[in-house]
């Protein structure tokens, strides 16, 4: 009786074993695909799956932080060009949301068209500054990043790991800057190229603390530093909830000086990119485009979306 | 005896199978592990392994055509931000090999160290454009090009399939457009934004043939296309040895036409991006940067690259 008991239990053994092994390999199976899936539609060339892309983008609670670049636009004959540029580098980062916002009274169907095809997991706002607000000596797009810091604190909680970047649609990121700035704690900083009048602008550093800044413009703002030179843990944001961007009595240049010193101090800022002497981002400035030959009424037979 | 035998054999078989099954595990997970490691170094985001992305670069002899991308460069204050925003669109380019082609009798520190980290399959050449062809009115970066072509002719055979496209570095390049200009039997053309003081130039189609060109500017030139319109199927460009830009008597503007009338045809060539009704493509000119505020001798206490 036991020998029969032993002779069937090793008959069954291996076919069990044989069955966990062919469930374990359709699920690794299963996964492999998704992996080759998330990288293929993320570098454009695989027909797009419902993905999250889409303006309702899932709460990512692990413990990567996302990075939330808040990028103000408007329309202009070069918009498209800047944002695919924009597009072509975001997608390569992972663990990336990018939030655009219009100044504009509504999405606009280029904005909406390009984002829906972008392979980059955004949110599309818009808000529309009034036209007294868009004069020479005005800072540009205050209300559009604070419509993004609106949003986050609507959508986000202090449960979801994140870094708050302004993504300015005309400068130029490398991918380091984001691996830089994931770690943020608190706020950040870093140097900033071709901005101030200067090859670069960074904060000095000494002993692993921000001690002054190498600038050639207004070295005496408190934060002498490009909107493209720091970044903000979420957590720092939701727990500062009127820290905004200012709109009455705020100078071209001292932004970024008026948002930061509602968050921060001097001593407290993080220096990234080995203690703020590498160059990561590019404050570059695209040309107006002359389009002193464009027709004045439509001469083409077709239209074309640039 | 024969009782025996079966009982054997049944015990026997399922584990030979449970072998052959991990055996095959084993193998699909190193395969996985390669794919991935493939993306991943495509982003930029891996440990750099040995890839071909040295000066010598692997033939390519499979049916998927390399795109060579010719970029001529030189040194100014935007080089590497126009470098790395170029960079980190190519790297989402399958089958793409990057000749970047510096006016300066020696290759720059700055490309060199660029390009080994950029993540692009590339070929750093350098030919120098004497002082007198370096005036206003003279078509620029002829001796690039033509550098990069007699690379090719040098290096590639008609064995290989390849398609060379001139990709200035200030333009903006969607991925898209890589596709298209892939299937390119012999020249290829298709529209481009912000040029010729109008939103977009293009050759007009009918019947699938270009039959003429919308322009703003100079409508009488046998080809009134931009650089960044064209491609050429790299048989082509071997089967025409002599096929060079002009510099002399050359005008600029009259580049493309002067290159395009020794390999081809308004006739012969082939539409691409949906009959010439898309702009996947555009000629974004970045702003001289100020440096006004640049301090005459070295300022700062460390040096560093912009």
């Amino acid at each position: 009786m036991k020998s029969v008991f032993y002779s069937r239990f090793f008959i069954l053994l291996p076919w069990v074993l044989i069955v966990i092994i062919v469930i374990d390999i359709d699920t690794k199976r299963s996964s492999v695909r998704n992996t080759a899936n998330f990288y293929l539609s993320r570098l454009g060339n695989a027909p797009r799956r419902d993905r999250v892309v889409g303006t309702s983008p899932a709460v990512n609670r692990t413990a990567t932080p996302v990075i939330y670049a808040i990028t103000p636009t408007y329309t202009r004959a070069v918009q498209k060009a800047e944002l695919t540029r924009l597009a072509n580098t975001f997608r390569q980062v992972p663990h990336f949301h990018w939030i655009v916002v219009e100044d504009s009274n509504t999405h606009t169907e280029l904005v909406s068209r390009f984002l829906a095809r972008a392979g980059v997991p955004h949110t599309h706002l818009h808000v529309f500054t009034p036209r007294r607000f868009k004069r020479a000596g005005m800072p540009r797009a205050t209300e559009q990043r604070n419509g993004a810091l609106g949003w986050l604190r609507a959508h986000r909680t202090s449960r979801d790991a994140g870094v708050v970047f302004f993504a300015d649609d005309d400068n130029t990121y490398s991918l380091e800057l984001f691996e830089e700035m994931r770690s943020t704690r608190r706020v950040s900083v870093w140097p900033v190229g071709l901005v101030g009048g200067r090859r670069y602008e960074r904060p000095i550093v000494e002993n692993g603390k921000v001690v002054g800044w190498y600038t050639g413009w207004r070295a005496d703002r408190p934060f002498a530093i490009d909107m493209a030179g720091f970044a903000v843990n979420l957590k720092v944001v939701l727990e500062n909830p009127r820290a905004l961007f200012k709109r009455r009595g705020a100078k071209p240049g001292m932004q970024e000086s008026d948002f930061l010193k509602q968050i921060t101090t001097v001593e407290d800022l993080e220096p990234k990119a080995h203690n703020c002497t590498q160059v990561l981002v590019w404050h570059t400035r695209t040309e107006k485009v002359n389009l002193g030959s464009e027709p004045k009424r439509h001469l083409d037979s077709v239209f074309i979306e640039v």
